[in-house]
């Protein structure tokens, strides 16, 4: 099962998916948030789909949004992936490296992006992203940590590198352009992922593979990421963690071929769907 | 003039005050929030006082809580007075530093602020806070940027040195923890304050005072800020803009007397009111 969120920008309903079937979630909920995850929203969606209680909704053509409204904040980790460490030329963390994005930076997994103006340097990131369903205040292991997530979707942590590394001391100012979080296009279950952590994560620009990494290479795992996170802030219901990026990002390419109007990106994490976004000017 | 929320934590209800005065703003709006600062908010809470359409209502004794509704995103700038870079050991930056606080981090203005576990360098810095009231994006100049301003009020922006600057390379780390942005008493329209780079900044601890800047030391102004920042991000309204904190941190005093439980911390800045918070443990 999928949950989903289909409808115009701003106006999307909520929906969940089973075998290819799409139902209507507005009998449940008014929005796939932090309010409905922390009300056990996903037990109660199964419920009814098991008691036939939904609807099927006609989706085809429909524009799919994030399958989750506005997050309270994004917490990012960097440097996750070892390769993507020395790609960058930076050094392998000691310990989780965090920044933030602006939560409204969050679009539909298939809305265009935009490269800001003044950008030279817009780039790539297919991350692994964990959607919180409980709140998570000073967890007390990496194990208790798996119990606070809702679900696991994509996230594009698009980036502008010289906004971010180049202008000025904390990367934040290269991570918060609008439409840098490309999101969905589901949140599934994390019942339903048998293991986070071997999950294939491939982005191909123009149809050239670019990033084929695997979570088995996460340098901090996900429990250990949310546990960790729990100790410096409180996790909310409806937040969304990026969990870092393996390597194949423009940055670290001979030639660095940043991203440019009409470029067309794919994300793949094989369960969680595929992404499509084209490149346009802000 | 002046807006507030008065009431228990997630309960607050709208207010706005006059000569001391309180009066009910629930006929006018349920938040003091985005929506309300860009439906004209302020104009109208004007118009109905004058054509005596708000009532009364007791205020005293009650808690007073952050003058605006949880922020889309805090913002803040890094390093913005001279004397503080000085004291961080740090140079005097060309063009801003950005980086982000957790929205989750407001809390009133007289709340306690909790002592993360762990923390042994827990940090004040009082910051003139910029309320946002329009969308600014890629505004044309730091002139125009100050039509997107809403109004002006007290921002704590509470640091954790350790976690902030020796726990792996980004500043976020430091700056989400839980109470970590006292905010308030008032949001003050920007129309009611003559001159936003002339207001003093005070900061006390246990009664001693340890920081006194004026807002005329900015290294970057209150419009350029703005301007500087739309061109990053899309400013929306409801965002929380920290302008930068002048010397008198305790990472800056011979033998970094940080924040321990007990402590005190009071704030003024003369027409946006005052602030006080006791430190207790996480």
């Amino acid at each position: 099962m999928q949950l989903l969120r289909i409808g115009e920008a701003g106006a999307e309903r909520p929906a969940v998916r089973v075998d290819e079937t799409t139902f209507d979630l507005a009998p449940i909920t008014s929005d796939i948030d932090g309010a409905f995850l922390a009300d056990d929203g996903i037990a109660r969606t199964r419920q009814a789909l098991e008691a036939g209680e939904l609807a099927p909704v006609e989706s085809s053509g429909q524009r799919i949004g994030a399958p989750i409204a506005r997050p309270g904040k994004i917490v990012c980790i960097g440097l996750n992936y070892s390769d993507h460490a020395a790609e960058s030329g930076m050094d392998i963390p000691s310990e989780p490296v965090i920044f933030m994005k602006a939560p409204y930076t969050v679009v539909g997994p298939n809305d265009d992006v935009l490269i800001p103006r003044g950008s030279k340097k817009t780039d790539w990131e297919i991350e692994l992203g964990v959607v919180i369903g409980k709140t998570g205040r000073y967890l007390d292991s990496p194990a208790a940590a798996m119990d606070v997530i809702a679900g696991y979707t994509i996230s594009h942590d698009v980036s502008e590198r010289e906004f971010q590394l180049e202008r000025g001391g904390q990367w934040d100012k290269g991570k918060s352009c609008e439409t840098f979080n490309p999101l969905g296009p589901w949140l599934v279950p994390a019942q339903e992922v048998p293991d986070a952590e071997k999950l294939d994560l491939r982005l191909w620009v123009n149809g050239e593979l670019r990033q084929d990494g695997n979570s088995s290479n996460l340098i901090f795992g996900i429990g250990h990421v949310i546990w960790y996170l729990s100790q410096f802030m409180v996790l909310e219901p409806g937040d969304l963690v990026n969990t870092g990026t393996p390597a194949g990002v423009a940055l670290g390419m001979a030639g660095q071929p940043y991203l440019k109007p009409g470029d067309v990106v794919e994300l793949e994490i094989p369960g969680l769907g595929r992404q499509r976004q084209t490149l346009v000017p802000a």
